[in-house]
C-alpha cells in the first residue's frame, strides 16, 4: 500500500479521487434492449438472454419445483446461518418504522405521517462470480417489513439456466412473490415495462454491473424509482495502536477482492501502524483465492499518515467512505463529528463483513462520495410516508387568515377563496343565520 | 366538468390520463448552459440572466442590505402569517426526527442509526407570476432542522432585478444562508458546479418550470440528488352527500388556478351532488383573477361517478393523487386502504390550502403518479441516516460462524477470513495461550 505522510488539504481531492474505469456509454444499447423488451415483451427477454447470457430459455419464470429443487441442495448449516442472519436483519429494520404520531401543530389542526409500502418492487440480485444471496435477505426482508405486495426478483441464469440454490432459498425464506431467471439490461427493461411473465414494478433495488446501472438509469428517466446511484465499493479505516494490524489488514482485502476497482484507505496517526498493516495485506493476499482481484485493488490503495484528529475528521468526510471502520482509542470524537459515511463499524471486533452478512444493518450502501446525498437502503426506502391532516371548525378559525393573507400575497386567489367560504360559513352559523 | 358516470375498469387508465403537455427536449440546451457555467463561473450566469431574463446584473449575490430594504416592504400582518405558518411548519416537521434506537439484533451485537443534515442543499424558487414565498418556508424549515449547514436559495430576479420582498423575508426568517438572484437553467447549474459566487450543492429541491425540471434532470445525472420528478400540480376530491358542493368547488380551483396543466378529479357515489360541483365551480370561476388559467384546467377535469367503494378506493390509488381530498361519512374505509397519495385532507374544513401555507406538512408533493414510489418531501429529505454497530468479543462469537458460512458459500474468503482471525484470537485467549 502506497504511504502518503501528512499529506496537505489542497492535496486532499486527489489523493481521495476514485479509480475511475472508462465508462462505456450505455445509452444506445440499453435504448435498443428497452424497446424490443417494451414491444415484444418475453420474446424479446428471451432473445436477449440467450444473446448475452448464451443460455436458451423457453419460461424465464422459475418455477416451485425449480425453487424445492433449489432448496434441497443448500446444506442445512448454510440456511441456520441464513436463517440468523435474516432474524438480525428483521430485527434492526423492524425498529425502523414509525409509529403514528398524531401532532397538534395549532388548536384543532392535526397532521401525522402514515407509511405505506411501495405496491410493486424488483429486486436485482447479480449473477457471475459470486451469488450474492446476502443481497437477497437486504432487500426482501425491509420489502416485506415496508408492507410491499409484489416483490419481483430477476437475477441471471448460470449456464444450465438455474439461479444458484442460496439464492433461491433465500427468495423463498424472505417472501419474494415472484422470481425470473433474466439478467442484464434486459432484466431490468422487463421490470419497467412489464412483459407477459414478469410485472412492471414502481421501483428497482440492487446493485450490478455496467450494463445492469447503466439500464437503471435509464429507468429512471423513464419514471420508475431507483435505490441509489452505484459505483464500485470501497472502505476506509481509521485506526490506531491500539487496533489490530492482522484484522485490519484483513478488513481491507475483505473489500478489495470485490473487484479491481474497489477501493480501500487506511487512516492512522501511527507510521509504524500503517506499515505493519501494509505488510499484513501482502502475507494475507497470497492466499485468497480471489488474490487477482485484491491484488489490483490493492495497487490503487493508499495509506495516509495523518496526526491531526481535526485533519482526519475533515479528511474522511471530504471522502464520504461507504463503508467506515473505527478502530481507535478516542472513538467518540470521530463518532460524534462524522457527517459522510454509508454505514461505521466500531472497535476491533466489528469487521466489515458483519454487516455485510448477519449483524443485521443494511449492505447496500452509498458508494463513490454518494453518502454526502444519500442514505444507505433502509425501510424508509420501501415505504412512502403520506401526510394526512384533519383540521376542525376551531381549527381553520385558528389558521384560515394567514392561509388568506399568503395566498392573497402569492396571488392565488383561489386558494384564499377556499378559506375564505368556510370561514364566512363558520361565521354565519355562530350569527345564528 | 365532463362527468363520467360508472366507468368500466378497463377505461380507467384512459380516464385517469393526465393531461400531457408537449415536452420539449431540452437537453442540448441545459447541456449548454451547464458546460458555459462550468467553465465560465458567475460571467456565465449572468450573460444567461441577461439572455433569458432580460436583466443585466453586475452582482447575483443578494447582499444584506437589499435584504433588510425587502424585509421592510412586508406588511406586519404578512409578516405574522408567516411566522405562524413557520412555527406550525417546524412543529410538525420536528416530529418526524429520529431518535437513537440502540438495538441488539444478537447478544453483544449492537446496531443503530444516526441522522446527520447533507451538508449543502439548493432550493430553487420559481418567480414568475406567483413568488412562492411559501415554498421557501417548506424547504429552509426541514433544512435547518435537518442540520443541513448550507442553504442556498435561486430565484429569478424581477426586471428590477430584484427578489419578491416575501421570498426574502422568508428566506431570512428560515435561516437560508446565502441567496442568489438567479433563475432557470443557469441557476441549477451554478448549484451542481458551483461557481465564484454561488456555492456547488450536494441536493437541489424546489418546483420549477421545464426548463428548471430538465435542468435537474440533467444534474441528477452529474451526481447531485434532488427532490423528486416533477410534473403539473393535481388533486382528487372524494366527496358524497355530507360534503359541502361550495367547499369542494373552491378547492378544486384553487388547485386549477396553479397552471392549465393541473388536473382535477372529483369522484362521488352521488350524480346530484356532482352536478352541484360542476355548477359551481362555473360560478366560482367567473370572479377568479386567474381565470382563464383555471377555465383552461377544468376543461381537462373530470367529474367520476362510482358508487362501489371498493372500486372508488382502487381507482383512486391506480391514480395516486398528488393532493387527496376526503369528505365522507365513511371515511375509515378510505383512510385504512389509500396507498397512493401525496397529501391527504380529510373533512369539510381541511382545504388543500391549509396545507400548501400553514398547517405544517409540507406541500412539495409527488406528482404524476410518482406517489406510487416517492414519499413528499418531509425530514428525511434533508438527511442521510447513517447505521452504526458495535459488535463485542461475545457478539463476534454469536455471529461469526454464520458470516463465515454465507462468506465462504458466496466465494468471498477474504470476507470470511476477517471473521475467522478475530474467532482464533479469541480461541487462543481463552485456552490462555
Amino acid at each position: 500500500m502506497k504511504l502518503i505522510a501528512n499529506p496537505l488539504r489542497e492535496s486532499w481531492s486527489e489523493i481521495l479521487k476514485r479509480p475511475t474505469l472508462d465508462k462505456l456509454d450505455l445509452d444506445a444499447l440499453v435504448q435498443g434492449v428497452f424497446d424490443a423488451v417494451k414491444s415484444e415483451g418475453d420474446k424479446a427477454v428471451i432473445e436477449y438472454t440467450e444473446k448475452f447470457d448464451k443460455v436458451s430459455l423457453t419460461n424465464i419464470s422459475v418455477s416451485e419445483s425449480e425453487i424445492s429443487e433449489g432448496v434441497a441442495l443448500v446444506s442445512d448449516e448454510l440456511k441456520d446461518a441464513i436463517q440468523l442472519a435474516k432474524k438480525n436483519i428483521e430485527t434492526f429494520h423492524s425498529s425502523q418504522k414509525i409509529e403514528k404520531k398524531l401532532i397538534e401543530t395549532a388548536p384543532g389542526v392535526e397532521c401525522w405521517q402514515e407509511s405505506r409500502g411501495i405496491e410493486k418492487v424488483g429486486i436485482y440480485i447479480p449473477g457471475g462470480s459470486a451469488p450474492l444471496f446476502s443481497t437477497v435477505l437486504m432487500l426482501a426482508v425491509p420489502a416485506k417489513l415496508g408492507g410491499c405486495q409484489e416483490v419481483v426478483l430477476c437475477s441471471p441464469p448460470n449456464k444450465e439456466g438455474k439461479l444458484h440454490p442460496a439464492i433461491l432459498y433465500a427468495a423463498k425464506l424472505c417472501g419474494v412473490t415472484k422470481i425470473f431467471k433474466v439478467g442484464g439490461i434486459q432484466a431490468i427493461g422487463a421490470m419497467t415495462f412489464g412483459t407477459e411473465s414478469v410485472p412492471n414494478v414502481y421501483k428497482i433495488f440492487g446493485p450490478g454491473n455496467q450494463f445492469v446501472t447503466a439500464a437503471k438509469q435509464v429507468a429512471l428517466s423513464k419514471g420508475i424509482a431507483i435505490d441509489m446511484p452505484a459505483g464500485p465499493s470501497e472502505l476506509l479505516v481509521l485506526a490506531d495502536e491500539t487496533a489490530n494490524a492482522t484484522f485490519v489488514a484483513s478488513d481491507l482485502l475483505s473489500q478489495a477482492e470485490h473487484g479491481a476497482d474497489s477501493q480501500v484507505i487506511c487512516v492512522s496517526n501511527s507510521e509504524s501502524f500503517l506499515q505493519e498493516v501494509s505488510e499484513e495485506v501482502v502475507k494475507q493476499l497470497l492466499v485468497l483465492p480471489r488474490k487477482e482481484i485484491a491484488e489490483k485493488a490493492i495497487e490503487n490503495s493508499k495509506s495516509i499518515l495523518l496526526r491531526d484528529k481535526e485533519d482526519i475528521i475533515d479528511l474522511i468526510n471530504e471522502y464520504g467512505p461507504e463503508h467506515f471502520i473505527l478502530a481507535v482509542d478516542n472513538e467518540d470524537f470521530y463518532l460524534n463529528n462524522i457527517v459522510n459515511a454509508g454505514s461505521v463499524f466500531i472497535g476491533n471486533y466489528t469487521p466489515e463483513s458483519a454487516g455485510d452478512y448477519a449483524s443485521g444493518t443494511n449492505h447496500t450502501l452509498p458508494t463513490d462520495g454518494f453518502s454526502k446525498s444519500y442514505s444507505g437502503v433502509n425501510l424508509d426506502a420501501f415505504v412512502k410516508k403520506i401526510t394526512f391532516q384533519r383540521i376542525s371548525k376551531k381549527g381553520i378559525k385558528n389558521i384560515g387568515n394567514a392561509i388568506e393573507l399568503m395566498a392573497d400575497a402569492e396571488g392565488l386567489q383561489a386558494h384564499k377563496t377556499a378559506v375564505t367560504l368556510r370561514l364566512n360559513e363558520l361565521k354565519e352559523d355562530e350569527g345564528g343565520i
